[in-house]
């Protein structure tokens, strides 16, 4: 079967979990802990970032982004992206929003200082990074709010990898319980939709050993 | 004419610059400085970053990678990316290998302190991000020997966008005199291959006003 190395609280790797789940593709997850910097891993992606797919035929897949795309390529069935040439412009345009902008302004100064540095032992949070993580996470809801008035999902009228992306930075900040829902009923209730879907259960059942998430972490009706 | 908004020293930028002039597609550059925050241009794109294509129909397309997976969809008659699923994602690999952790590495360490910081009047170079940038860049250079060693181009058979972005971050660089060619003979060779290309004579050319290039910045016999 299908090899997919990920770690439980990185946004890209939760992406690829979601995707393969929607798309309906067994595979077995390895955690893998990046810091640790495994040789065989390694060997795998020089880059030593998951996630990386590894096929039953030996290819390998690595770095978030070039996945998104190949199992969109490889397996179109369940299509993640629209056919239209400029709507899926708009698909990537949001999903990099939550990829890279997101991750930077927020993830990575809230989970990457609280959690992250606490499992890789990298030392003690640093707090101007949490304050401007807090700071910046609602310019983020009040973004999700924008678009989710004007558009049935994210990026158009149909679920996308774009509702993938941001939900699951907004899941790894909720595992730490850094979301303010009740400030953000517009994003509280796009996150519903998506929380619901069968292909995000995998990812509320994630349980990391010494840092359990909140009781309304997994909760669908939170 | 469809115009592209983009800055002369900003990699993805160039990635779109090369890309537009590859395929044959005329286009008015317009030089967009992101730290002024143009309304206008925010107007294009909430993000703030350029580049953002804007298409003879109206069609708006911002940010850089979605830009890339654009241009290729849009035009694929001179195809910048294999048509097979696992060498696409090859080539996505190394495109985002150079794009965000050459990136992150090196070039916001070195143009970014030295060259951004000042053209943008954010204060002084941080030291120990530029020696970070001029330690790290040995090693993006002995893994571009370490893939043309093995491959005609960096992601295998074709010259593709993984070359591109790779060579765009590596003339960036070359603009501050920050690339050390001769201790790195194997990347210098298959870089001179894409200087020589037409489509990017028009990076050659560039010149920031108060920060011209050194001389051999533009030289194909450098």
């Amino acid at each position: 079967m299908r090899i997919l190395f990920h770690h439980p609280l990185h946004p890209l790797s939760r992406v690829a979990r979601v995707m393969l789940a929607e798309k309906g593709l067994p595979f077995e997850p390895v955690i893998e802990k990046p810091w640790e910097r495994r040789e065989e891993f390694l060997t795998l992606t020089p880059a030593g970032e998951p996630p990386v797919l590894v096929e039953d035929d030996g290819t390998v897949v690595a770095g978030g982004l070039a996945l998104i795309e190949y199992l969109e390529e490889a397996y179109p069935d369940v299509a993640l992206m629209p056919r239209e040439v400029a709507l899926r412009a708009e698909v990537r345009r949001v999903a990099s929003w939550f990829l890279q902008k997101f991750d930077r302004e927020v993830t990575e100064n809230l989970v990457g200082e609280k959690l992250i540095k606490r499992l890789s032992g990298q030392g003690h949070p640093y707090a101007p990074a949490i304050r401007a993580g807090l700071a910046n996470i609602q310019y983020h809801l009040e973004y999700i709010a924008f678009l989710s008035e004007r558009r049935p999902w994210l990026a158009g009228p149909a679920f996308t990898v774009a509702d993938i992306a941001a939900a699951v930075q907004l899941s790894c900040l909720d595992y730490i319980d850094n979301v303010p829902w009740d400030k953000n009923p517009e994003a509280k209730d796009w996150y519903a939709r998506i929380k619901s879907r069968p292909s995000f259960r995998a990812l509320l059942a994630d349980s990391i050993p010494g840092c359990p998430p909140p009781k309304h972490y997994a909760d669908l009706d939170f």
